[in-house]
């Protein structure tokens, strides 16, 4: 089995209204089922989603959590905006997204955009992939997966990798339970997070500073499906152990999960 | 730039007492600087880390654990003999394995293997991906990367994806902190987890079945260093923001840190 990944050269600086299936098609040959992943930051431009810092007003909640985290007090304003829940507000601002990403800062982000500026997510990143998906096949007649990537912090590891955030024309996991391994047995827990593992080998390829490089295309792997949506990838509130933690440190209340509760969770960290 | 990966063919059922880097170097032809990932149950076979479950005999906290989780007492038995500490009981076994790896289950696996056995994880996957990668330069001469891979869940996100375990000849992050961006902004938080890109990425090509390829050649990514060691991927206790979560609700001590402790925790979900 071969997989290859490639950056797609002479992307421009991307502005306000430009087409990025458009651009994509322009500068490569696309094949069916070839997966196309697409740093958010770019997604975000080309949606207008950029924000001048001195034009927020940072409310008291936003002045307070700056001064514990020693930063810039109207960019904090900017993730409570974007945030749909606090998970965590220092020693970082550990947001749920109204997306449903669970992510510092909601993902709002500074570089690789003139200084005073910042760039938030997508509104919508899996309409944004599925919108770059059916115009890749108007152009091309090709059928493809799109995602929409960014780069997370994980829990109990150091160092950030590519997550995708939107997605379109793939599934999110490629579910092994219930196949049998070499030796026949059933296997229980397998869930691949697929997508996870596309932007990451993707992130490999955009680099972070100057290079310039913010789309790559996967192929070798056929992931295709008739599917949107990285939804499912984010785990119901009451079935989320390590949320719950967090949220009952934070408020104080560390009161013992009945039987019940506990039986809810699910193995999601095998 | 351009990235490709190809499983090796032919792997044969792995032994005790076989030799991986002759059997790799058989089978393909390396060139300097390839970057090998290596599914660790095969790393553990080889070192003959196969438990029997019927050998095992639980005591009454893994019993208790076990009735809690509707698992088999002997196996948690095994999970807490390969932990150094347990971060959460139920609904499922959360533990920092000896090698400092927070995973569920110290990664023992029950699949793969015949029934009735486990493989645990090798007992020191650095020094094994150590002596693979030395023994592949005898044979060889050429200097390659080593990656011992498994397969973990993550927190807020379904799904499992390929990590790294153990590294020989390459530095487990690509630190872009200090370099500038685009628009000539300084990058202040990009620390990427290479070594965990470039596991997921040839965890997309392992499959989880009967697939009998657990071996990835990556090439076209030149991240050679003489350097050993995923130590310096997981936090220090004191910096781990989640796991201090964690263990304050497990302990049921919600106190509100200080100023102090919130100083010192890292922005590591960046």
């Amino acid at each position: 089995m071969n997989l290859s990944a490639y950056t797609v050269p002479d992307i421009p600086l991307i502005q306000k209204g430009d087409d990025l299936a458009e651009i994509i098609c322009e500068r490569t040959v696309l094949h069916d089922h070839d997966i196309i992943a697409i740093a958010s930051t770019i997604v975000a431009k080309a949606e207008g989603r950029i924000i001048e810092l001195q034009d927020i007003s940072p409310s008291e909640h936003a002045i307070s959590i700056a001064e514990c985290n020693c930063s810039d007090p109207r960019f904090v304003q900017m993730v409570l905006d974007e945030s749909e829940e606090i998970l965590l507000e220092s020693p970082f601002l550990l947001v749920k997204t109204r997306n449903g990403n669970i992510c510092v800062n909601a993902g709002i982000d500074g570089s690789n955009i003139d200084r005073g500026h910042v760039v938030l997510l997508p509104e919508n990143s899996d309409q944004s992939a599925k919108n770059i998906r059916d115009e890749i096949f108007s152009i091309t007649d090709k059928k493809v997966s799109v995602i929409v990537t960014d780069t997370n912090g994980r829990a109990f590891r150091d160092g950030q990798t590519g997550v995708a955030i939107g997605i379109s024309g793939i599934r999110p996991t490629r579910d092994w339970r219930g196949s049998c391994d070499l030796f026949g047995n059933v296997l229980e827990v397998a869930n691949e997070a697929i997508v996870d593992e596309l932007a990451g080998a993707a992130n490999l390829l955009f680099g972070e500073a100057c290079d310039g490089t913010p789309v790559v295309i996967i192929s070798g792997l056929d992931f295709y499906a008739e599917e949107d949506g990285i939804g499912r990838m984010y785990f119901p509130e009451s079935e989320d152990v390590i949320r719950s933690a967090l949220m009952q440190t934070r408020h104080g209340d560390a009161a013992i999960r009945t039987q019940e509760d506990r039986s809810k969770g699910r193995l999601h960290l095998t």
